[in-house]
C-alpha cells in the first residue's frame, strides 16, 4: 500500500527528474503498468491521488514487473491540492484546444519537446496522468502548470492510460538514463575494418574470375557487390564468414572428387 | 475472429507502411492493446501467428478501443513460415547481444533509426513482436531479417509486450501519419505579435510608474519582465488579458471610493 504523504519525500531536492502522478485511476492494472514503465526508463517517484486499492496479490502488482519490488510499494499517496502546491505540474492530455481562444488545453508541448526543456530546469516537476476514459477534468487542468500531449492519429488520438504514460516516460528517458545506463552496448553496429572489407571484395573478384563471369561485366558487378555490403555495415565476423565461404567456393576443394 | 490467410491480403503493394505481427501471444488483452496502439498511430495491418482465442466479448476487444471496429476483426492469421517468406521481418527484442561475437541479436536498430530508414525503402515490411515473457526464440530470430530494440534501463530493460509495441508504433508514427494527420493543430503555440507585446510592456511600465517603483530599478525590472514573457511565448489572448489587468491596476478606478 502507498505510504502516507509527508515523511517519505525529500522536498529539498533540485533534481530535474520528474515524479509521476496518477490521479484517480480506477484500474489497479494501469497503476502497475505505469510503475513498470517507470522502472524500464529509470524513474522512481510515483505519486498517487485517490488510487484504487493496490492489493499485493492483485493486478497492480501483477502488471508491475520488477517495479513491484520498489516503485509500487514506495509510492506516495497525496491529495490533488498537495500535488499542485508542491510540484511544477505537467498535465498529459490526448485532446488539445486548437487555438489560443481557449487556454484549458493550449498552448501545449509534446513529450519530445519536454525532454529537451526539462533537463535545463532545476526544480521539482511531476508528470500528471488522469483517470481512464475522461483523463484530467477541466477543473483539475485549471490548477496544472502546463500541458503535454502525445501526437497521434486525428481519427483516434485517445490513448489508453498505461500506454500514454509509457510513451511519455520513454520520450523522457534521457532525463533519467545516461547513454551508458541502457541495456544497449555503446554502438548498435560495429563495421568491419576497410582492409578486411577489401579482402572480402578480393574474394568476390577471385570467385568471378574462377566462374568465368563475363569480363566486360566484372567491374559493374563488383560495384554492385560493394554497394550492398557498404549499406549493410557488416561486422568483422560477418565479413570473415563471407571470406571463408568465397574462398572455399573459389577453390572448390571437392570439385576433383 | 481473424480471417483466414490468403484472400484478404494485397501482395502487390509497395507501400512502406509496415504490418504488425504478433507471434504466439498468450494474453488476448495484449493483442487488443497492440491493436489500439496501431489505430492510435495510423497502422492497419495486423498479422497473428498462433494467436489466443479472440472472443468479441473478451479482453482483446475490451482493450482495443476503437480498433475493435476494424483492425482486430480484420486481422490476418498466418503461419510463422508465411510471415518470414512474405515480409521483410523486423524482430523486436529487449535484450541484444553486446558485440558481433554473436549475430542472433546483433547488430540492431532502435525504433527511431527505423523511423528514418523504412520510409526510404519500397517493399513490404512487418514489425514482429514475440510472446510474453520469452519474446521471440533464438530459432525464430534466425529467420528474421533484422533486429529492433528499444533503449531502456540496463537494470530492467524488459518491457511488457503491449508497451513495447506501443512505443515502437509511436516512434514509427511518421510512416503512417503525415504531420497534418494528428489531432494536434499545426502549431503547439501561437505567439502574440511583437506590437501587442510592446503594448504589454508599456502597460507594465505605466504600472511601475503609478506605484512609484524606484526609478533606478525600473530598467532592470522591465528587462526581467520582458525575459519572463519572452520565454513563455504568450498567446494574443494571454497578452490581452494581462494588458487589461495592468490597465485596471494602474488606473485603479475604485481607488477614490
Amino acid at each position: 500500500m502507498p505510504d502516507s504523504h509527508a515523511p517519505a519525500r525529500d522536498d529539498t531536492s533540485s533534481s530535474p527528474l520528474p515524479a509521476v502522478a496518477v490521479v484517480d485511476a480506477k484500474t489497479p492494472g494501469n497503476v502497475g503498468t505505469i510503475a513498470r514503465a517507470m522502472k524500464n526508463f529509470g524513474f522512481s517517484d510515483l505519486l498517487l491521488v485517490d488510487p484504487p486499492a493496490l492489493d499485493p496479490d492483485g493486478e497492480a502488482y501483477g502488471f508491475a514487473g520488477h517495479a513491484r519490488e520498489d516503485i509500487l510499494p514506495n509510492a506516495t499517496e497525496l491529495t490533488f491540492d498537495d500535488l499542485v502546491s508542491e510540484y511544477h505540474t505537467i498535465g498529459c492530455t490526448a485532446v488539445t484546444n486548437e487555438t489560443d481562444a481557449n487556454h484549458v488545453r493550449f498552448p501545449f508541448s509534446t513529450p519530445a519537446e519536454l525532454a529537451e526543456r526539462l533537463p535545463t530546469v532545476a526544480g521539482k516537476s511531476a508528470l500528471v496522468f488522469g483517470r481512464e476514459r475522461v483523463g484530467l477534468t477541466n477543473e483539475e487542468l485549471a490548477h496544472i502548470d502546463e500541458i503535454c500531449s502525445i501526437p497521434a492519429s486525428a481519427d483516434y488520438p485517445v490513448l489508453n492510460l498505461g500506454q500514454a504514460a509509457t510513451i511519455t516516460l520513454y520520450e523522457l528517458r534521457t532525463l533519467a538514463l545516461d547513454p551508458g545506463d541502457t541495456q544497449h552496448p555503446d554502438r548498435e553496429r560495429t563495421r568491419a575494418s576497410p582492409p578486411l572489407l577489401e579482402r572480402l571484395y578480393d574474394g568476390w573478384a577471385d570467385l568471378l574470375e574462377e566462374i568465368n563471369h563475363p569480363e566486360e561485366k566484372r567491374a559493374k558487378t563488383m560495384r554492385m557487390i560493394r554497394r550492398v555490403y557498404g549499406r549493410a555495415d557488416p561486422t568483422e565476423r560477418e565479413v570473415n564468414t563471407f571470406i571463408g565461404i568465397l574462398r572455399r567456393a573459389t577453390e572448390r576443394p571437392d570439385r576433383d572428387r
